[in-house]
């Protein structure tokens, strides 16, 4: 089959082998791809990507040596069963899934192990209990973004916010606004939103972050006490020990960049729950002294649950999750490279779909 | 009156001006005065601590040039009232309270400002509207030790340790100690509890701890699968997935140096939750991806509530706390000096009370 080809620090669009299904597995033909993140880290190093999840006890087992073909954000239609399949879905019947696959040496992770090749080549092998079915009236490339807002739905799930929470998500890239579109469709609110780029800000927009913020011009800390958020950590406790109205803040950050953790333990108010859910691929600094005398919560978030992701589909189709123009392209596999390198810079791009 | 002054990085047991109390204030005299980890801090580069807590907003306002009396861990006698007081308690009666005070400029920490020396000197003016009595039947000796205690608490009731949760504290200090105290107070167990003195892990297991951990042996983190702890992400996630028992790792950092963070982050199990209640003055390093993949939740603790203060003055008296064996000296004034270089090396030592 066709795939573009991880290899070394390059996409090459070659002829590779057609995975084969085995017992509880399905052949699924691929109709859409996103390219997320992680995969633009790990094309950039996935010898240090490699290295990193293998010390987390092989979370994702990645073989840096070997040809990879990337994608985990997909839409895809049944083609044929491997042995031991229920075939309660008919082929033909377009499905989602999330990107892990149990094959003979265990769970692996599809996109990233040599052995299941991703959404970037035409045939992918799924695990027939964790397919997702695609409601009839809604597109493909909507389905294609399950995965990503499934990261929203997770991280919004795991800062728990209360009814008075002030949310404040920082970097509006897929993952920033796949949090937005989640605080929205549960109806939290207010929901600020910091990017640098403008079109990020108009997405933001558009997904309903209710005041967006230029970082340039000021900075998103400068807004708490309009929103009754006690920055102080000593104002805080005073006000709570005189049976007064507190707020807290709950801010997600969606960058990922070295510097922000610390960054937003230095302005982020006292008692802020932090939940990290951009990926920083660097060792980073911080003073644990200013988060301690502040009482900061930091989450860290990671994938998400398969209710979350079937609960995801389900709001995508039903209309509750608004994720209009995240799409900002749909190419072939061809320009699978030139869409990874475009999506280097943040300006003027969403989410790019390939479609092989 | 006497009191032992911190002068730039020295202990000088001098005279000083009594402090005189205003609206709503007590004069008190010390009865006792246990010397915490934070002064220890606070003595070698007060410089330091002082730029730092300024930077959290004039959390604890100090100032470094003047001479400051150390002690926030205090029980105490009334003396005599300051204007607008109410005077429920008799002249003579024994109180706790938390170590703040509302002063013409604002809130100060009693023990850190310059205005209101602490329970290393002979008299303190606190706010009436704080104090806890001491019930009769209560050592002075033990209502000294609420402060430490109620951090234990503190850190406890921010853990939110469910029933079925594993709980490790790493250090047995005075805080370690506490959290361990705490966590039995509640019914909590198996509780593992981790240091390299002998002495330590003995006042760990006085204090309840299930299981004590010499790490100089062997990892804490070794025992998680022997109690039904799953340490790897990926395993986890399909146990979980599967519908199968998972517990949690409740993780209790009481050690406060760099590098702590990081070791925790790259040997607890997924999906832990560490409470940090150790104080690391130093800018430290973190890799968020390896917290990122295994969804850990660093929850930094400080201080207490007025409730969780006098819930331990309470636990106290009635002996559900179980704090034997953590006063290992009782010391004049003119020894502060000499216990304050003493508690540099944990060995042998649990808490030093000073009485004035």
């Amino acid at each position: 089959m066709r795939a573009a080809v991880a290899r070394d620090d390059r996409l090459e669009v070659d002829d590779v082998p057609e995975p084969a299904p085995g017992a509880g597995h399905v052949l699924v033909r691929t109709l859409a791809n996103g390219i997320c993140g992680s995969d633009l880290h790990a094309l950039t190093d996935l010898r240090h990507f490699a290295e990193l999840t293998s010390r987390v006890g092989g979370l994702l087992a990645m073989e840096p040596g070997q040809d990879t073909v990337f994608g985990h954000e997909f839409c895809a239609e049944i083609v044929d069963f491997g042995p031991e399949t229920q075939r309660t879905l008919a082929v033909g019947a377009r499905i989602c899934s999330m990107p892990i696959v149990f094959g003979p040496s265990g769970v692996e992770a599809i996109g990233y192990s040599p052995r299941f090749p991703g959404g970037l080549g035409e045939y992918m092998v799924l695990q027939e209990a964790l397919l997702v079915p695609v409601a009839e009236g809604l597109e493909t490339e909507r389905a294609t973004l399950t995965e990503p807002l499934a990261v929203g739905e997770h991280a919004v799930g795991l800062a728990e916010p209360g009814p008075d929470d002030v949310c404040l998500v920082v970097g509006c890239g897929p993952v920033g606004l796949a949090v937005i579109a989640a605080l929205k469709a549960r109806g939290h609110g207010p929901v600020l939103a910091a990017d640098y780029s403008a079109t990020r800000r108009g997405l933001a927009e558009r997904f309903g972050a209710d005041e967006v913020i230029d970082p340039g011009l000021h900075s998103p800390h400068d807004c708490w006490s309009s929103f009754g958020v006690t920055r102080n950590p000593m104002e805080r406790s005073v006000t709570e020990m005189l049976g007064g109205p507190v707020r807290n803040a709950v801010i997600f950050e969606a960058v990922g960049v070295p510097g922000m953790l610390q960054a937003l333990i230095d302005d982020a108010p006292a008692r802020s729950r932090i939940v990290v859910v951009g990926v920083c691929m660097q060792t980073d600094h911080i003073e644990p002294f200013i988060a301690v005398t502040k009482e900061l919560d930091l989450r860290f978030a990671f994938g998400y649950s398969p209710n979350e992701f079937a609960r995801t589909l389900d709001r995508l189709a039903d209309g509750t999750l608004k994720v209009d123009g995240l799409v900002t392209d749909v190419v072939g596999l061809e320009s699978a490279a030139d869409a990874f390198a475009a999506l280097r810079s943040p300006e003027g791009n969403g989410k790019i779909l390939v479609t092989p």
